[in-house]
């Protein structure tokens, strides 16, 4: 993207100009066509190209003026926000509880020992540690105390952390975050793919790895939806027993199960094996950067050496807002509230979709903030293409593959219904239909179309 | 310390049984003397050992049981806090400013807008990039905008990011934080010392260090106490440009001078080539996670690379309050209340040791949140045996000098007179003035001792 910038800027490429196809420029640069395909959307987001259907991609007319600071100037700030947005994992922004959070600040700030404003115990602070078991316990059935418990900025820091003990292989979901993977291998671990089915990761693929660890999402695999079936689950546990391996557990969603009561976190059937990751990102918002990791004991002093001999990361002031709005049950209340808000989109989503595209099948269990529309093979690129023509952000499920997995591909269109506001939730499915492939012609009998 | 504890508990280490002198472990070890002196001072403080002047060090009689959890259960909270505190680089914790703080929080969340409590830019809020770019250059001279600033959890956190960029060498002062040295050094790149003297690092040896960048604490040399002499300053900045080289400024206590106005900021020299990085660590407490990194236009994109595609470190709150907190004046009032009271209390430091240990100089400009007391040569590891015996947890010189130095070894207690609440400091210059080396018998005239 920024040799495109500059190259339009200096006028290298000049206006009018037709880029390769995608396809073309991802094979040519060895990257994925997705990265290159989401590269040209942002770019014609970013005013810098043009795309129109049938004629290509080709360098808009007059491009926006480059920052003529010095050097590389921060073009990111031309970045636009998507007409609509689809993309999964974030909560709907609009509905942070201003109004009881900023009561548990003023509450937790006027309890507050002084020392709490000294230097921060790594561990982070005792009241977040306390209210947390107990609030783990009672609604992800984790097994653990105060002590077992090392508070983080987030998924992806507890991910950094635990990663800097081990060595050799890490087993992962064959469909996941390419995120987590980079963390993986920026420690300087390999990343073996679990084949994922509608059971969730195929267990029986891990003794063949001889991974140290492995990675999963058991409440809601991220991101084709499914759980971990509870066979699954005992083998798991079962392999990290007979074979010293540790079981890492992102439950990024496991509040939001919306047909019955949520499963049970992995870690309660095994606290010496498994370390169970959690954080706020989801269920409050991203903007409160805490996340816990739950460890065995054997583990709790490894990752404090690697975390630092002092807090340098989560603010105490959040943490004891935390703990506070957790005791007082405020937390519980808006994950309540959000239950009903994500559920009745999900409802809405599958009604839509229902009259307008009977023919996609949205797949996954009830839960979380997103879910996968199920494509026919070899057409989720093109919806893709033309979910960006809506001005529609979302990402498709090739988007999530291991590149080194070997099972048949999956199309389909991940969704993140949680992400709009509100208001914005019905123009978002109404761009989501217009991307959606049509029904294929029923061939033995062509009638007309609906 | 893990070893002995473990040895201690299973039996191996009978009681009585007498260990090594400290420098002799640390000899074995190959580890420095102060660092096996302070495991030694730890355990006796857990209890594990004791040390009785001309017994030496030995196994306590009756240890502490050993939680016998699996494996190495967290022994850490055994550890107990000293009796006194003048462990430097900490403000007073009892002096947080809670209730402008919490005003700053109520404000913040309900003017925040909803996309506050999404995804965040990893370069943080502009609100607070817009508020620190306007106090930077009022109370600093840094020369900025606030797209040239990004926020990060503390000097730490930017200190990693920069090292992520940089190859090779950085040369470092010969006194400083070994915490910052190892971060250097966990990225893969060497450190190289800088004599320090009472004009700050030796800039003429940057030359033939050949490094890509220089750390340097030039408000306030870290620990010895010393501006960077203004020739010094302009020497610097030349060798940047010269040879391309990046200077990265820790201002870490700027704001704290008490003798005249501030000396601003080398950044304000050439904005191109200096990196200015600061946190509220030391201006307001160390449990808000804030810090900022004011940057050259052409490394800001590969900063924000380095960072991450989202904010993973900083809280919305956090950074919106402190915008607030900024903006509203709230930071300024609170910064010239705090310099009235660390300025009393170095006063105070002054006064007693001149009454009380005439024979000890207090070294380096009126600023900050320490001083350091000059010792005879030779006998700054007595001083801290017997400050130890004090209940008192200070540091000596030696614990900042780089390894690799050649510069002749300065004796001396580092003192952080801002630690302590201030009910607590009289006792803990008491402890101090007890723990110091008596004054040279005075040979010529052998007179009564005052």
């Amino acid at each position: 993207m920024r040799a495109l910038r500059d190259a339009i800027g200096s006028g290298r490429l000049a206006p009018g100009t037709r880029l390769p196809p995608y396809r073309t420029l991802a094979a040519d640069l060895g990257i994925a066509r997705n990265t290159a395909g989401n590269a040209y959307a942002e770019l014609v987001e970013e005013g810098w190209l043009t795309a129109r259907q049938g004629s290509g991609t080709r360098v808009a007319a007059r491009p926006e003026p480059l920052d003529t600071g010095r050097a590389r100037a921060p073009v990111r700030r031309t970045w636009r926000r998507p007409a609509h947005d689809l993309m999964p994992s974030s909560p709907d922004a609009s509905a942070f509880p201003r109004t009881a959070w900023t009561a548990s600040v003023r509450r937790a700030l006027a309890a507050a020992p002084h020392d709490a404003f000294g230097v921060g115990d790594p561990r982070g602070r005792i009241e977040l540690r306390t209210a947390l078991a107990e609030y783990l316990a009672r609604a992800r059935g984790v097994r653990t105390t105060p002590e077992r418990i090392v508070v983080c900025s987030g998924f992806a820091h507890g991910l950094r952390l635990l990663c800097s003990l081990l060595r050799g292989t890490i087993a992962v979901e064959a469909y996941g975050l390419d995120f987590h993977r980079e963390i993986i291998a920026g420690a300087g671990l390999r990343t073996h793919p679990l084949t994922v089915d509608e059971r969730g990761a195929r267990i029986d693929e891990l003794p063949a790895t001889r991974a140290a660890a492995v990675l999963l999402t058991p409440a809601h695999q991220f991101p084709t939806g499914g759980p971990l079936h509870h066979r699954r689950r005992a083998a798991v546990v079962n392999w990290a027993g007979s074979t010293g391996g540790l079981v890492i557990e992102d439950d990024y969603d496991g509040e939001f199960r919306y047909d019955r009561e949520p499963v049970g976190a992995v870690q309660g059937l095994d606290p010496e094996r498994v370390v169970h990751l959690g954080s706020v990102s989801k269920s409050l918002s991203p903007a409160v950067r805490l996340g816990w990791m739950v460890l065995p004991g054997r583990l709790v002093d490894d990752v404090l050496a690697a975390k630092g001999p002092r807090e340098m990361w989560s603010g105490v002031v959040e943490q004891l807002t935390l703990a506070d709005f957790i005791a007082r049950g405020s937390y519980d209340r808006h994950l309540r509230r959000m239950r009903r808000i994500y559920r009745h989109r999900r409802d809405r989503l599958a009604a839509t979709l229902a009259r307008r595209a009977p023919h996609i099948r949205v797949s996954g269990v009830a839960a979380g903030l997103h879910a996968v529309l199920e494509l026919p093979p070899g057409t989720e690129e093109a919806a893709l293409r033309a979910a960006r023509r809506q001005g529609l952000a979302l990402d498709g499920l090739a988007a999530y593959r291991h590149p080194d997995s070997t099972m048949p591909a999956l199309d389909g269109l991940v969704i993140g219904y949680g992400t709009p506001p509100e208001h914005a939730f019905a123009n978002a499915l109404d761009a989501l239909c217009l991307a959606l492939p049509d029904a294929p012609a029923p061939t033995p009998d062509p009638g007309p179309r609906p």
